[in-house]
């Protein structure tokens, strides 16, 4: 079975309701109908340290959420909007991924290889496409494949101070996007399992 | 009486429905209330030439754009937001200022020295801030002053597909952005009118 | 035979030197050794104009460039970077590309599905990952596939001034990231080319 | 006597060797010469939790620094790039910054207004004008003003793996950018101590 880690890089540690957890749960009941098992993490809920070392000792959470991100096939990164920006949970996140620069898989490629990327984004209002665009290169740079309309994003209207937790009502544009990206992201995700990129004239 | 150039860089030549027009004429007005005179200037509709030197010779209508921009205490650039980013308008009107870096003003500073800029942004969803933020920056790059809130921006729930100019509702959010924006760069244009930067420490 | 188009987004018509034409024959000249044919386009050397629609009407030029990349594989896009982003022919494209979000292909997906998209950027100095990053998100929004790795850049130390053709020593950097990215948008077009990806959730 | 606030986002703790510490250091000392007293804090040696609220409670360092940016005249930022982007420090930073959007002066002003911003970066490469703008806009929402030519930034050739800190050098370039930076943020910050915005049409 496939395996996808979905990371919630919200800055409110749980119980804390969350649009993010909102929209992703969306993408993991996409994920699971297609046969894939997701594991939903809130990064803000470990202790994971400021660094760009894959392992920053005793204390650290980030050694154990990276083994999952390489056990799997698919990662799906879900980050709220501040300033326009991906959050600093997420930014923290790619700094710590940063660390695989270093390293290879079997064959020499880098560890990333053979995994498909999808991002996932949500705020009350602008910034989505700079995030999803700053996310998913990252990924592409650390050895990701990117499908097609490998990403969900909502924002509200500009000024209105929407949520998209409160709000409440589905949104048909959302819907499609999530529906696109679980198709794209689950058949790459198979492709590459069973065809992985020969290593020529793309390792270390 | 202090001068204000207004670049719409819509990709549509006139007669056409610019929204960047529509929200561009909320800033004239509230210039023009605080007795800024103002141009403004739709660059489609003349004939600029790609590149980045002054004046690109025969038929090359940014000369005379530059000179009104030179003449005039505050400068505000309009786009549409296309796939993300500045329309390709605006990014030519960048490249075009961007000559301005080997020149100076009488006392060696750059020539956009004293002057203020803003920025506006209109768009069917997503990208204002990214966008605002772009031409802001290069225009401190090339010399201008940056006033808090020196800035409007609108733009619709992402998917939803709305118009600035259709729907047609005042948007409160815009008029205070618009109202905010020209109450600073009128008072940091005066400033700056009667206080020039003192030539220390800024020069080529 | 697969096929690959190559757009050079210089400012410079012909026969200007351009960096962007430099660091692009690298790809092409790697492509080929891979077995790919390549055509190679300096978009300013022909008629395009702004706008968002597929065809402009008489003495547009972009409706033959946009009929090549739809009959190609593989697409690579090449910008020098101006004020640290996309130059405006690139913009431009992108602006004639997004036409393409209202068409489908025969299954009914967006019409550059099973394409595989690069990115490649030059410049004095910084932005090319800003470049790059914003490139490739929109190629996949457009339905593109980005493979890992899938970019090539090259920029100064800041300040320097430095020119990419000027100091005409080859990189090792460069070098290794044109023959990741030849390799892997080889293999991915190859892929895609025999294996479609299934209209299964991902039509309009 | 103006006061300058100067935050160093690195990702690594005293004493660790910090290249954003090297290059603040510049920025200091010039201040210094103008007769400006400078506090340089770096953030990571401080308990700063991840949120949006000015205050977050027991142990969280944040008021102690938002209580000394509010009483200088002058806020510096200064941060690492870590792919491509401002640190997850630095965005940690913003994100507490923008509890004050809900806050005004004693004139109903944004309560960052008659500060003056500026902002720093260094990398191993590229990528520093997307954090001087995304940095900067940022602080302008909030309020501040931005002076001409408010920034320093040093990134190495891509792919070189060049060091700030370890190359040692002086760059002659960081040093006009220094001075030219410390000459406009201090001329700046004396005429709005002077001469505050007038409450007039900019309140909340």
């Amino acid at each position: 079975m496939l395996k996808a880690v979905v990371l919630n890089c919200t800055l409110r540690p749980s119980p804390s309701v969350s649009s993010t957890d909102a929209i992703l749960n969306k993408v993991v009941e996409a994920l699971h109908h297609r046969g894939v098992g997701c594991e939903l993490i809130r990064v803000v809920d470990h202790p994971v340290r400021f660094g760009v070392e894959r392992d920053l000792g005793a204390g650290d959470a980030w050694p154990m959420i990276v083994d999952k991100i390489l056990a799997a096939e698919i990662l799906v990164i879900g980050t709220p909007i501040w300033l326009g920006h991906r959050s600093s949970v997420c930014q923290m996140v790619m700094e710590r991924l940063d660390a695989l620069l270093s390293e290879t898989n079997r064959v020499g490629q880098l560890p990333l290889y053979n995994k498909v990327a999808g991002s996932v984004v949500v705020g009350n209002e602008d910034g989505a496409q700079e995030v999803n665009a700053s996310v998913l290169y990252n990924l592409m740079q650390l050895g990701c494949t990117i499908p097609p309309n490998s990403e969900v994003y909502w924002v509200a209207e500009s000024g209105s101070g929407g949520e998209y937790v409160l709000d409440g009502q589905p949104s048909e544009h959302v819907a499609k996007l999530v529906e696109w990206m679980a198709s794209n992201l689950t058949h790459f995700a198979e492709t590459l399992r069973d065809h992985p990129i020969p290593a020529d004239g793309n390792t270390a």
